[in-house]
């Protein structure tokens, strides 16, 4: 008889984004007459540089010919696109890996799941609270996380980031095994200092933590103390492996790619105590369980590093992060406490008058007409709290503000 | 302190293409004169149909333009491509599918080894021999196959298939809880006749046995009692998902799209014997560990499915299956025992002489200058065989029959 994995079966159905989509019919039906502005969605909505739409032309007219048809790549994708990546993204910075510890990927989100598989099913987990439930859910789904306590998961250490601690993260008493960090934040927009980011690879060189490094907003960073890459600390290469991602960075949200950097000094150990080089394992499971990313979009992953590649993608960054400038003076004139948007495109704001989450989004949907995500959709820290992204249009963003300043004059 | 999951440790590594690979370069070394023809490879070499290049660059105009720019796409897939699948590949057969029946993915590779997560760990499995090695692999790296013992896996029950029994797999005593079909067959180029395949239904409703059934090779079917899609045989829905893939159909091995079949009515139980649709837990892993294909390579399946796209795959097939005639009846007149290439891509000889074979595969490169990949590579019962494909040129597979004559002349 077939058996289920039952881990699956204590997983909460999610229903963050279609009850918000459902409050929002709702509305429209009894408000047919308002025009509601979404500053709720996580996605990109600039079309795509046209040194990529080029790449992609071309690529697709390689395609079509026998002699530059190309058929299965390499499962860590083409060296043309590694090689890029080493080039542009790690060498600046004086960081130097070998092609073989860069792993290319159809998207963050695949890996940051996935790279569970190479990893024992009860280590120990810490994240920072509020944070990207996929991190969370992944690991409840091979059991990992343990046993749902009221909201919280007992196998998983909850690291608060509020307002209380200006939304640093405080290093943990208990020793935890596997560490996601994601920064800059989503959700909450907010970056960490070099010093800052420099206590956490020390806890984990001190405690032989596994850190994941989510950097898919990188590109948003502004201030020069705020690193780019973990690897920019040192020893990071002992204990971190990194995620990024051209969805932000270069708006393929729908076109899936990024990268997974996993350092031939990374290791993690076996019960008897050897350590073994997880670059070995993660390149096995790719090899066994996914195919390498098409070969159009490693072109076009390659194209935002050319000249012109890289100016397009700075200006397309320059206008969500002026969007972002734009809500933070905006939601500062409306007395609301309001976080991020300075290296994010991610705006955190507080609920005035100890409201909850889903009370504030649902004043500000019907008394201001504007769509926000409800905080605590991303962890329990993130209660009384709501996101605002900089990714909608110019005047979109504007008349939000004005409609805001109405609303809370 | 991290701990690796010591079940990838158990892997051994694999070995068989770059092997074979480092005896092709010695070759070549040792023979510069020599031009050796490769019919070893498992990739498609014709380039792209039309109607999908078209297809690609309407896709790509399209995200470059602000209003028809697309971010996230639904994990599952757009719905423009799922219901050309249910329209094309099953209403015609009279299947029938709700839209979320059907999994868009980036290749079938991605998903028989994910579809694991779903199940649980100490499920036994079945696997025909000799058999696409993902299957086995990617059930090590989660413990599910137990341990090596001399060559064959403690906890998967191999199904041989040689010329004996004419590569007809005999349902077996004991009971299986997951086992895999794939047909056509990789490697040995064989099918199953609507009679076989329904044993194997019968098989698995009434022992709960959930099948996995991987039909990456149904556009190669010539015979008209070989079933397309398990989903010819009655009750299949209650016992099978069924992996399809766009690599061989339309030449996508570099593209990247595949899609899998969860009917709702599939099921598997927990320890208290409660059934759990498959479908809600496919649909949950995918939302949380997969963030969609990409939109131009959902259009360009899309445009597999146009009428222009469906005349100019037959011609590529056709294209490919002439070459497995011509290879069939040059082998033939060898003398050599040759099987399969009738309704799949592939050919399956038998070593004269006993030879075992990667024996085989030297005489072959050495005295033929033609390459194959030795059966052994794909299980303890291809021990024996080699693996041709048709997949290549059409000068180079008459060139390569003519050499073969000679030399076993």
């Amino acid at each position: 008889m077939a058996l289920v994995n039952e881990h699956f079966l204590k997983l909460p159905d999610s229903y963050l984004f279609s009850d918000i989509a459902k409050k929002i019919n709702t509305f429209k039906v009894t408000h047919p007459k308002d025009k509601v502005i979404s500053l709720g969605i996580g996605d990109v909505t600039r079309p795509l540089p046209k040194a990529v739409i080029e790449a992609m032309h071309k690529a697709v007219d390689e395609m079509a010919v026998r002699d530059t048809f190309r058929g299965y790549g390499p499962e860590q994708g083409y060296s043309f696109l590694i090689d890029a990546v080493i080039k542009n993204d790690f060498v600046p910075k004086g960081i130097h890996f070998e092609p073989g510890e860069i792993f290319i990927n159809d998207g963050a989100k695949s890996d940051t799941g996935n790279i569970g598989d190479i990893l024992r099913h009860d280590n120990s987990i810490g994240v920072t609270d509020p944070i990207y439930p996929v991190y969370i859910d992944s690991n409840v789904m091979c059991g990992r996380a343990g046993t749902l306590e009221n909201g919280k998961w007992s196998n998983v250490t909850y690291i608060p980031c509020r307002s209380e601690n200006g939304f640093i993260p405080e290093i943990p008493e208990n020793r935890i095994d596997i560490l996601y960090l994601c920064y800059p934040n989503n959700p909450t927009g907010t970056a960490l200092s070099k010093q800052e980011l420099k206590k956490w690879v020390n806890y984990a060189l001190s405690n032989d933590t596994l850190i994941l490094f989510d950097a898919a907003y990188e590109a948003y960073i502004q201030d020069s103390d705020v690193p780019h890459s973990i690897y920019e600390i040192k020893g990071a290469k002992k204990c971190a492996i990194e995620f990024r991602s051209f969805s932000k960075t270069a708006g393929f949200t729908g076109v899936r790619c990024g990268y997974t950097v996993v350092p031939k000094e990374v290791s993690a150990a076996t019960l008897t105590g050897e350590r073994i080089p997880l670059n070995r394992l993660w390149n096995r499971r790719q090899c066994t369980k996914f195919n390498g990313t098409s070969y159009i979009t490693q072109r076009a992953a390659e194209a935002v590093y050319s000249a012109e590649g890289q100016m397009q993608v700075k200006e397309i960054i320059q206008y969500y992060m002026t969007n972002a400038r734009i809500m933070k003076t905006g939601l500062s004139e409306t007395g609301l406490e309001v976080y991020g948007g300075e290296n994010a495109p991610y705006l955190w704001v507080k609920a005035p008058d100890g409201l909850s989450s889903w009370k504030f989004f649902e004043r500000m949907l019907y008394e201001a007409n504007v769509v926000c995500t409800p905080g605590v959709g991303f962890g329990p820290s993130g209660e009384g709290y709501a996101r605002l992204t900089a990714f909608g249009d110019r005047d979109d963003c504007m008349e939000a503000m004005f409609r805001l300043k109405k609303w809370l004059r």
